[in-house]
């Protein structure tokens, strides 16, 4: 990443952009881990953190996507340089929704723990989608920062096991809301819940696609896992 | 858009992109409209072909993609080529989401109309969820196109009435499952089908702030609708 330009300002900037870059990961990541866990728990302090924290995630946002404009409208940048530069605009995108996935768990958590069901989420297994869909989002931030390929794939893979384990929460709700005590809303909360973690893996899987770009030049996006192993040579 | 810079070569090269911008627009908004006639009339051969078109839409993506991609390590695009070469990489992506939407109306459509309780349907309210949501993406695509940010922010106030509607119809859905003849397992179809189509405005409204930034140079993503309408000044 570092041959292709001299200037030692311009290498400044790139790094200041990956260093913030890693720092909204950083808390996007937190707002996950405390949105599950008041999901899980019912602390809805935590929930209550992780709904007021949000703005700070999208303000890191914006501020990253307008020093890579400037960057690219004052600098020019080629290369590899330039493909940085351009999976850095996608990938915040993806960090920025995967908060407002986080904020969802988190209003998810108040909406099951203070509704008269509140027994209802032991019925339901968040813990391996949560646990599943964190890694993820932890793996594609650094797959992104070491921008190891190797690992990035991981992430492809693994966002299959998340949708299978989503569709058996699905099987959980159906199940238990067969048995008719509670009716449907405190179940349209546990799967939104469920959606919100299976969507902070499509984001992950999103940021892993890039960083595959980023560093072998080649579009992954819609194309079969198979075809993929193929093409990157893992 | 014309003034800054006088290769004639390399306006045809964005007056193309602008094009096949267009094309994948028209061909979201059919695949929209399709998916929404196969959930309300129930016709599968529809929904078959919703699904079957994804990839078309897809295809249109990678190739815009790597078009922009180009354009700005060759051409070193300035000022307001730059934004809308940036905006148009942003753009499509919320395309193919849509796109990715309209599919998972599709298939929710065979998931329903297969179902034991095909009667379902008739008891929530679609219609005027699609009819809003395939109006925003519309609008959203004009806007790009025009340059419209008038379009633009109806299309963000458009979106606050869709949550509403979507709200309406988990209540709906709610109601309906409370008398507890069917079980929850085509009130998820629903509930999803619904969410599909409210992510679909929120697609529409990523892109209608795309155009505002395209035009005004200013983000207003994460801002309120009141100082967006003032920043606007529409």
């Amino acid at each position: 990443m570092g041959s292709e330009h001299t200037s030692k300002q311009f290498d400044a900037e790139l790094e200041a952009v990956r260093a913030k870059v890693i720092k909204m990961g950083g808390q996007v990541e937190a707002q996950i881990a405390k949105a599950l866990r008041a999901l899980q728990e019912g602390d809805m302090g935590l929930a209550e953190c992780v709904i007021a924290g949000d703005d700070e995630v999208n303000a890191l946002e914006v501020s990253i996507d307008e020093d890579c404009n400037r960057i690219i409208a004052l600098r020019q940048p080629e290369a590899g340089d330039l493909r940085f530069v351009l999976a850095t605009i996608k990938t915040i995108t993806d960090l920025e929704r995967m908060g407002d996935e986080a904020e969802k768990v988190a209003r998810m958590a108040k909406a099951i723990h203070q509704s008269p069901h509140a027994g209802y989420p032991e019925m339901v297994n968040f813990r391996q989608a949560g646990t599943l869909a964190l890694a993820m989002a932890g793996k594609a931030l650094d797959a992104f920062v070491r921008l190891d390929v190797e690992l990035a794939t991981q992430v492809l893979r693994e966002d299959r096991d998340l949708d299978r384990v989503f569709h058996g929460i699905m099987r959980q709700v159906v199940a238990y809301s067969m048995e008719g005590r509670h009716g449907l809303a405190p179940a349209i909360d546990a799967i939104f819940a469920a959606k919100a973690l299976e969507r902070i893996g499509d984001h992950a899987k999103n940021m892993a696609e890039y960083v595959i770009f980023l560093v072998k030049g080649k579009d992954v996006r819609h194309i079969s896992m198979e075809q993929l192993e193929r093409e990157v040579g893992s």
